[in-house]
């Protein structure tokens, strides 16, 4: 190589790694947006505020703008750079990424929405397991953020396997509702909408798992798999409660 | 240009034709068996046939390793072509099609756990909205990948505006199973196991129109939007029904 060459060749590695930094504050930038929904929503539905329950339903757009931001972004990147490699799998792992944030972006709208109905029935009791399993959930996404930001993988598996708690949290949330339910016809509307708000946080977990899976791709090269089974099935098998005097549990 | 690179460049054009079209063929498959796999899951609902439901559990790896063998082939491509312009739209739109399909195969599961889970139970009287509602998202799933291999704009429309009816019959469904709880408490674990299968199919159904979306992203270079409104938010206006007598409705 020429000094000119290398001279070039420095140039467009600088250049590409600023690329892969403005990329990665994207993503960080839009996961934080996420996060935020999901802590207003949780509000929302604590303190049966529906105008903040509006605006988590409004926000939802910006995640969803960003993610196309993100898209892009990440096309252009591949077209002027033509990346290999390590950087190509950046730009990858980017747009996976970004597709699982923009889903936890819409589970937090969700959430928003089910707490708006909500607030237009009677207030129900306090159930226990959802501020927990919430308060896990937000500590999840901002420990993924954090792992992506350092690439750190050791992070990555730790929220992996944290998610498993998410799960059991929800399989005791929904026998609580079931048995809710049971106790009088009334609760089933409130209820229903309760169990759909938790499987979405639930499903908000998943994705930070998703998130987690990616990161070790992305720095190990290789898949994260088999430590434990992914997603929850135990609530397919837990809830076949029946009432009280009747019951085959 | 010498002839020399003329006919260079007819080659590479015409390798990155018999790989995109190979790309299709794959995404093809996949969806395919993504197909087959709810139209299995709804037969072993109808039918009470665990056995088949089990099936279903264990095929939906395939649909996931298909997913990687699509996503580890884009990057090979990307690599090894560079595409710009259309030839990398097609790159990315693929990875974002099969990422859709691998979903519908995990929904496709779902219904066939919580089918499993029903038929430990004392069979539930007919749903009257369930069947219909499969056949249209079976359709919507057949119509979507036809649309692809064609790159037909119109039919991926077509596709979008349909999902409509599933959203309307997801509300018709969830009211029929809201009333059926009240009507007698011992039906509240079927109907809630039956609740979370019509949502998984309302979601297939989104995820038909997602593809629909990248479709027309990918051969018109617009995105499809604004023609109505994503995904069903009608499920959370409609459901606040009181047991007869108490009744706000």
């Amino acid at each position: 190589m020429t000094d000119e060459s290398i001279k070039k060749a420095e140039h467009t590695v600088s250049a590409f790694g600023e690329d892969l930094q403005k990329l990665t504050d994207m993503i960080v930038r839009m996961g934080g947006l996420a996060e935020a929904q999901l802590a207003s929503a949780l509000q929302a539905l604590a303190r049966r505020d529906s105008e903040l329950a509006g605006r988590v339903i409004t926000s939802d757009q910006r995640i969803d703008e960003m993610e196309q931001e993100v898209h892009a972004f990440v096309v252009r990147l591949i077209a002027l750079r033509q990346p290999v490699a390590d950087d190509l799998r950046n730009c990858v792992s980017a747009l996976k990424i970004a597709a699982d944030i923009e889903r936890i972006g819409d589970y937090a709208a969700n959430v928003a929405k089910r707490a708006m109905v909500l607030n237009q029935l009677a207030p129900v009791r306090h159930i226990a397991a959802m501020p927990s399993m919430g308060r896990i959930v937000q500590e999840l996404i901002n420990d993924i953020l954090d792992s992506y930001v350092e690439r750190d993988v050791r992070k990555a598996i730790d929220v992996w396997q944290r998610d498993e708690e998410v799960d059991e949290l929800h399989t005791s949330l929904f026998r609580e509702l079931v048995t809710y339910m049971m106790e009088d016809p009334r609760n089933i509307t409130a209820a229903t909408h309760l169990m759909f708000i938790a499987k979405n946080i639930e499903r908000i977990g998943d994705h930070a798992t998703n998130v987690a899976e990616t990161i070790h791709f992305l720095v190990q090269g290789t898949p994260l798999r088999g430590r434990r089974p992914k997603g929850n099935d135990q609530d397919y098998s837990l809830t076949t409660r029946q009432p009280a005097g009747e019951g085959t549990e």
